[in-house]
């Protein structure tokens, strides 16, 4: 294995998938990851569904306003947040802020871990809620923050820029 | 190295550091992990604030309600949503759920890399915003987002329970 920089420099985005699909115990090992990011409280506030429907994946496509790449990915993991026990744990800024911080937390560790597995991912955040919580019927309680589609990647893409450290570091 | 995820399943917050100063190509490494997160749009709507001086940590003690444990890591990285490009980007979503989210995925990368590198980090969310604020003289477009100790730990926590993966994760 690369050493663990190299793994979060290589992490892309990927949009293009091949049919193939994910291995059971990678698709595992990949939650599991996500059950590992730190909480506040360790209150675990998430839920992570796995959609492999091909009905359920193209109305996921049509909540994240026709990104067809979402559903090219054999699977894909729907993020959510789960309200009640972040409100449970610190109220409004359980609500507001500590549950979306766990789950991304959550779902930077599934994208690293994939993609030291050779599996691609992208963190899709452009989606209806609203539409996304009719195509699961999930409850109230349960908001979507995070579309993963998951699967082998079918491109290498070029790594986006970054912000030199200067411009975003400073030292006090 | 071990595998990822052991790394990941490794971690844990840490509340005892040891004086000994962090290497300065690790904190550089740490920050550059930092940068690699995956950003809404690739907008990087970040900033990240390295607090070494001792009446400044106090300062952050402070705002964090008497957590002194922050204050005896020999650096505290003080994790900022950079509000006014996230808005600029996507307007509310990118200041209320995309900026959350990317200044989360980078404090995690350092939280990682961070670890495999033997130091230890705590993710603190807890603390007053304004008075973070006040301390460090931030402007009104940074939203300090997490507090983040940094040193050679001095304990060895054991790992926090987790909730099994049947009760978080469904499958469609």
């Amino acid at each position: 294995m690369k050493n663990l920089l190299g793994i979060v420099r290589g992490r892309r985005s990927i949009r293009r998938f091949k049919p193939d699909p994910v291995p059971e115990e990678d698709l595992v090992e990949i939650l599991e990851a996500a059950t590992w990011a730190p909480s506040a409280g360790n209150a675990q506030p998430w839920r992570f569904i796995v959609v492999r429907d091909p009905g359920l994946k193209r109305g996921l496509v049509a909540a994240a306003l026709g990104q067809d790449f979402v559903a090219e990915a054999p699977v894909v993991i729907v993020v959510c947040a789960d309200l009640e026990r972040a409100r449970r744990a610190y109220g409004d800024r359980g609500v507001g802020l500590y549950c979306i911080q766990d789950t991304a937390a959550a779902t930077q560790n599934m994208l690293l871990v994939a993609h030291a597995k050779g599996l691609g991912t992208c963190w899709v955040g452009a989606f209806s809620e609203e539409d996304v919580r009719k195509t699961l019927s999930l409850p109230a309680g349960l908001r979507p923050v995070a579309l993963v589609p998951l699967g082998y990647p079918a491109q290498e893409p070029r790594p986006r820029p970054r912000r030199p450290l200067d411009d975003v570091v400073e030292y006090r």
